[in-house]
């Protein structure tokens, strides 16, 4: 790609470069404060679920199907949390355990088995020399944080527009024994936005990994965060697998973090009965019971998976607009300019920017030096090192649609500065 | 001790047998479904903390001193919780993390630090052969649950009436660089109910560990529950600490567990600020930030340190017969006998029982045999092995008075038939 200060005459490149710094002395001159960094519901998004504590109270009865949510017992949950969270990914309530308020730290949990127990009667990887996992990026970089703090290596893998490009997965998995898990995002994936097709759902049940102790980390986060349309449809790698006789492959992971609270929410796990039977006897030294108090006031708040649906077109009007408006800033502003691409997603958080090459670092530095935080450059790469330098992550959730317009207002002029000067440093 | 059974004649004995025969006879056939297994609250006691699902409401600002409690953020916890967690150890809230509602999981995530990551710049323990944790017995099973499932060698160390035979402790920390941590109930200790006098706190806190990443596992789980009169003091371990000027020897936990809701309440860990920051490194990788919307209805409710005394007498009035009665039904049904004796605490959740020598799972058996469900016999001992099987833990809390009643004397006449079935063994 070409841009269009590339194809200027020095003189022209020149007149522009002294528009685009004058624009900038104007923006810097507003002493902004704006945040495009944080994955994170708005206010407005909060207040949908404050209903919730309307269903609670000291007259409430706190038991659920016999279970008692205000004392010690039922490890894997609530029955009517399990039957919802498995509802929400059309598996068997038997195989999931609802855990806590953080898919996060069960994925952590879930690789600290790996690495202290081992899997599948393997031995546990702190004995195995250096073990691997596979990183399409770019990606989340929280997963890529867990398997860094253990030790283990980092692989990262190229996303394509359709998920992971497999053929390297498939290379890596069935050929290297010391490669025991992938991080995924299948549906609405941070930060691309991207959903898994079906082709590439089944290449993943279809892997024979050379290693016994591989598992794929499903974190299907984004699994009802559609705002467009009927958004996205993830085939069930479950199904899949049942369809391809094959089983003890994939952890999948979910919460309800964006759908009520942020860290107050519930999370669960499922997999294979031999894979939960492992789990749920690694997890049972780790706690006594969950926290069911939260999980019954989710379930009388949220109900069943159609419950769920209709809570998160609540969140889609919210968050719909604040996508729509980063499409027609990032449209009106570069468009024509042939410097940048950009995602344009029907679900998830956040919408992935592809720059210059060489320019992500020195984009996102102007833009907070203009007054807007963004996701520190090659923070979706393992160990933070995007390769080309070019990949920005942009959060609009968060900001009013106000903020929101300030702020990708900056970028856009942030962009073709520091593209501009690229293009002028070219001819250096 | 030579019991009354043991000083009968062969004929006084035989009677005594078959009096004791025909009374077990009649209580099996009653039929009885009770148990004095677990240490959990009553449904009374949990009904005490029903009115903190009043607090929050729809209309409640959820925000703690600029902190959203209902959005992701402050991994430490909301400053109130901090505040009233500190307050309630007596340390500073700079010092405390306040994350998820289970003790035992920031024990395991504290011993998961050492054996992944290392403490204090020592290599990880997984990388150390085999390590070792004391296990003052009897103790609490799931502490040492935690260490057994990382394949750490659990010691057993000698309970005394003031707390854990610091000569014992002293040896092994001070001499055995295996040696990497010590489990502590310091207050109303789990079964014994002993509250480690100043002697021993002291003997603790002056203790030069020959490894440098051995640190002692303070589990205050009991601090404030008392249920007869003053209670018990307990020497703050950091003060010591602070006197001797010693630092990074010590991680404290506490939790509500059994102040307002087992499992849905708030947890914590305190350490000095060494090794807070390092633990704070490690937990930064397992979760994004803890459950505020629980902790802010629980600083809303509690208040307070005054708040959380005043609350735990509530608890005392219902707690306290049941303590009572143990101590009657043991007193009136085994007093004369010298078989056994038992702890009477001030506060805390269990009476120990020690029975005549290789007796307590021939007790625990029969009385389940009888309709009464107790805590296996061992429980208490690494590896559930009570070198003597003497030991007994009663956990009086959680039936109805009635069922307590009826549950002591079936254990009574359990404890009685199986003194006599010994003595009668001795004889043949």
């Amino acid at each position: 790609m070409t841009s269009a200060y590339q194809k200027m005459t020095d003189a022209e490149l020149d007149a522009a470069l002294a528009d685009l710094e004058r624009q900038a002395a104007d923006l810097r001159a507003l002493d902004l404060r704006l945040d495009m960094a944080r994955g994170k519901p708005s206010p407005e998004q909060t207040a949908l679920s404050k209903p919730m504590l309307d269903l609670l109270t000291s007259a409430s009865d706190l038991s659920d199907q016999g279970v008692d949510a205000d004392n010690y017992g039922a490890p894997d949950g609530l029955p009517s949390a399990r039957a919802l969270a498995a509802e929400l990914l059309g598996v068997d309530p038997a195989n999931v355990s609802v855990i806590g308020s953080s898919s996060l730290n069960l994925m952590y949990d879930c690789v600290e088995n790996g690495y202290v127990h081992g899997i599948a009667g393997e031995r546990p990887w702190c004995q195995q020399g250096t073990v691997k996992f596979l990183c399409p990026a770019p990606g989340y970089d929280r997963h890529f944080t867990v398997t860094e703090s253990f030790g283990i290596e980092n692989v990262p893998v190229p996303m394509r527009e359709d998920g992971p490009d497999m053929d390297v997965v498939r290379e890596y998995v069935e050929k290297d024994a010391q490669v025991k898990g992938i991080w995924c995002v299948p549906k609405y994936a941070n930060p691309t936005g991207v959903t898994y097709s079906d082709e590439v759902v089944c290449a993943f049940a279809a892997l024979r990994p050379a290693a016994p102790d591989f598992r794929i980390y499903w974190d299907n986060a984004y699994a009802v965060h559609t705002f467009r349309g009927e958004g996205d449809e993830l085939l069930n790698i479950f199904d899949v697998l049942s369809e391809q006789g094959k089983k003890n492959l994939v952890y999948e992971f979910a919460s309800t973090a964006k759908v009520t609270f942020p860290s107050s929410g519930m999370a669960w796990v499922t997999a294979s009965p031999d894979d939960m039977a492992e789990l749920r006897r690694s997890f049972s030294a780790m706690r006594v019971s969950p926290e069911k108090i939260s999980q019954l006031a989710h379930v009388r708040f949220l109900r069943d998976a159609d419950g769920v649906r209709e809570h998160m077109r609540r969140h889609a009007e919210i968050v719909a607009p604040r996508f729509a408006l980063v499409q027609e800033k990032l449209s009106a502003g570069l468009a024509d300019l042939d410097v940048a691409t950009w995602t344009d997603p029907n679900g998830g958080y956040f919408v992935s920017f592809e720059g210059p090459e060489g320019s992500a670092k020195a984009i996102v530095a102007l833009t907070a030096e203009l007054g807007v935080k963004l996701t520190g450059a090659g923070a979706p790469w393992p160990y933070g090192s995007d390769p080309r330098d070019t990949n920005i992550r942009i959060a609009p959730t968060y900001p009013t649609l106000e903020e929101l317009g300030q702020a990708l207002d900056v970028f856009v002029v942030a962009v073709k500065l520091v593209a501009a000067r690229l293009a002028k440093a070219e001819r250096a």
